[in-house]
């Protein structure tokens, strides 16, 4: 039930373990990336409302969310800048704005929110991390194997093993239409129905096609090859007759032959029924699905104009787009190893020891350890001991009268139970001690 | 001179380098707060806006970036979210809605974007990170040393130097309106004045503060204590009648003293005349200076009422926040060792090679060095050598059909120009010499 101290819908805090998992998560990806050497960009939460509207078409544009004016303008009720929506058309603007200051080819990866007013549902925010590598200004196929290895190198590293890449071509899409013989105003309504194989059967999707106009005949002959249980081996044939279509075949076999060089056998396969939604890619198109994950974890391809018609410079372009939030949600909550906020948890029993209390904390972290004073107002052992416990401390350090007297500390292991007096000049090279074991 | 490319106006663009240098130093700020037990919290870009709107006055509601509405509402040229203005709104809504699940004090750090719409200008932003440290539920003063600490051991941490912390107390400031008679009525506008201390002359500020209806006698027996050389001796005199002013005294002694055990001699003061604008304070205040940086590098205080008042719970506080954007103006741009995007650059020599130079590269990787090959079109060694230099390669492989016939690589070290035959069969190992030296 939602109430008033909850964070907006769609969007969600992040407290310590998920903000830690999630960290943990990004440097894994940061340091895949940059093995490549793919670079980091950030651009603002913000771009100006015409940098981003009118890109993506108006159903995109309705899920923009809008920054009203300020000051004096805010009366107007207009809008001047809008939160990102994706990270392609911020980087099509730094394309255009840096230019000769970038490297060629540009291989940027950029992690960060966006932000879309979508219907939040599970493992939908309006609110959520979008992780993109790109390659600007270069036409070679190695650059379509690089990003796709590359997010295939990130889910390894996180973990994942169970996942597949299917790899198709638009080339080899259009040569399909073409040797079907698909009306070139039908091509895109087709190809949408096609991409529904995976869920509706061979005959409804037959006829939602005949439903758009193609004649009934052709359109079962086209999901027959497609369905085929040797569909790619009757794709490769029909295809003979396409030069487009044999051009996509190429691609699409030397992609999987420089990709199935890198990643375990059987991992990437020819998928001729696998489209991309999005009609700007060019060249080859790639998906990553796990078992039991509904939808993908991610893909790509090449979108040679994509580029120039965002206002940026006209450059050829690659990419994958990784789809973390599910990725995460794959990944475990727990990391091995006690989840404590501290190591060391130092008492503070009297109040003229406070000072020394606080210095022992501090000595603790010179030795590298997570250390914390009790800042309660319990001045009983038992109370301070318990916080240290609940803190995930592995040791207590406790300095009453008695270790004053003595000129020394008792250090409790937390987890036996067992302590040791530990003489006041040695406590730096027994903290350096707890911290190499 | 602003293009249609810029950010927007008061915005950034972090490409690789100043990506890398911010990152670098919200590391070593995030492991000095997680070395003190303090855990990370993130929440979202935006809040509901009458979460956010009310809780610092006019001002600063202005500065407020309002999100329109959306779907059939965007018309209604109303807002009902905004972006974050702060972090301390969104903790109080997030000890609000997770209370118990929270640990007790509950020590948190933030750092992330906020926004306003404030004018910008030099080291001034719309969109900075914001970096803040706070304890929650803990009255105990050891709770206002530690954030003051672990702000000073991250400025340390960073490498600063030349910092100075000043110490104060809202309730020594309230001791001396006290014993100079000032009308609580006065007394916020005479503070204000004396803040302006470090700018304006003395007589300026007695005008000032007469100005705002205080005898001008009673003014400048004011201000000559505050600036007199003996000042803080006079000002520990002028207090003893007050109860207030003593206590204010005690508990800055106490931090100067828990502190002071810390941090190297001479940079913790008491400087009387420091006065906090934020009128939240309750308790203990200070200030991080540095030399030649006008204003604060950051500072905070304790407010055991604000969190109630921002619609939390009623819990004592303490907390200390760092102008983490003017801190990053002192750090040196650029890091010790080269600075290039990749270690290994992999030359493609020939189509039949694409598939082997891809593998080498991947080789490279394996071996923990960062690698990629070229994607450009030229088929030449010079243009590929070039690019390897200018991306800052320490070595190319280079490998071309008469490589192929050897059965070895072409192993040249960018920085000296040396070449070496490497047996392909020897290349892991060679690598992870590489990578180790």
């Amino acid at each position: 039930m939602p109430n008033q101290f909850d964070p907006p819908s769609g969007t969600r805090d992040f407290l310590a373990a998920e903000y830690a998992k999630r960290e943990r998560a990004f440097g894994v990806l940061r340091s895949v990336f940059a093995s490549y050497g793919f670079e980091p960009l950030q651009t603002p939460a913000f771009e100006r409302l015409d940098v981003l509207l009118g890109k993506y078409g108006d159903e995109a544009d309705k899920l923009v969310f809008k920054i009203l004016r300020r000051g004096e303008h805010e009366a107007s009720g207009e809008a001047d800048l809008a939160l990102r929506y994706d990270m392609t058309v911020p980087l099509a603007r730094v394309a255009a704005a840096y230019g000769s200051q970038l490297p060629t080819p540009y291989k940027r990866y950029a992690m960060g929110s966006v932000w879309r007013a979508d219907r939040p549902g599970r493992g939908r925010f309006r609110e959520f991390t979008q992780c993109d590598i790109d390659t600007l200004g270069s036409a070679s196929p190695l650059a379509d194997a690089e990003v796709l290895c590359v997010h295939h190198d990130a889910l390894a590293a996180l973990g994942l093993t169970d996942f597949t890449i299917l790899i198709n071509s638009r080339q080899v899409l259009s040569g399909l239409l073409e040797v079907f013989a698909v009306p070139p105003e039908l091509g895109a309504g087709v190809l949408t129905s096609l991409d529904k194989l995976d869920k509706l059967s061979p005959p409804a999707v037959i006829e939602e096609i005949a439903g758009r106009g193609l004649a009934e005949q052709a359109a079962a002959e086209l999901v027959t090859t497609m369905t085929a249980e040797d569909a790619t081996d009757r794709i490769r044939m029909a295809l003979k007759p396409s030069e487009t279509g044999m051009a996509g075949l190429e691609e699409v076999d030397l992609l999987v032959s420089l990709a199935g060089a890198q990643v375990p056998p059987g991992r990437v396969t020819f998928e001729p029924r696998m489209v991309r939604g999005l009609s700007y890619y060019t060249g080859p198109i790639w998906e990553l699905t796990a078992a039991g994950v509904p939808g993908s974890l991610g893909g790509g391809g090449r979108y040679d104009q994509l580029i120039a018609q965002l206002g940026g410079p006209d450059v050829p372009a690659t990419g994958s787009s990784l789809g973390i939030e599910r990725v995460l949600m794959l990944l475990p909550d727990q990391v091995a190893g006690r989840p404590g906020r501290i190591d060391v948890a130092v008492t503070v029993l009297a109040d003229d020891l406070t000072a020394q209390s606080f210095a022992l904390a501090a000595q603790a972290r010179a030795a590298g350890l997570r250390a914390s004073v009790y800042l309660g107002s319990s001045g009983k052992l038992g109370r301070q001991l318990k916080w240290a416990n609940d803190a995930g401390a592995r040791w207590a350090v406790i300095y009453g009268n008695a270790e004053e007297e003595a000129g020394a500390v008792t250090v409790r292991n937390m987890t036996t139970g067992e302590q040791a007096s530990v003489p006041v000049g040695d406590l730096g090279a027994h903290f350096a001690e707890l911290a190499a074991g």
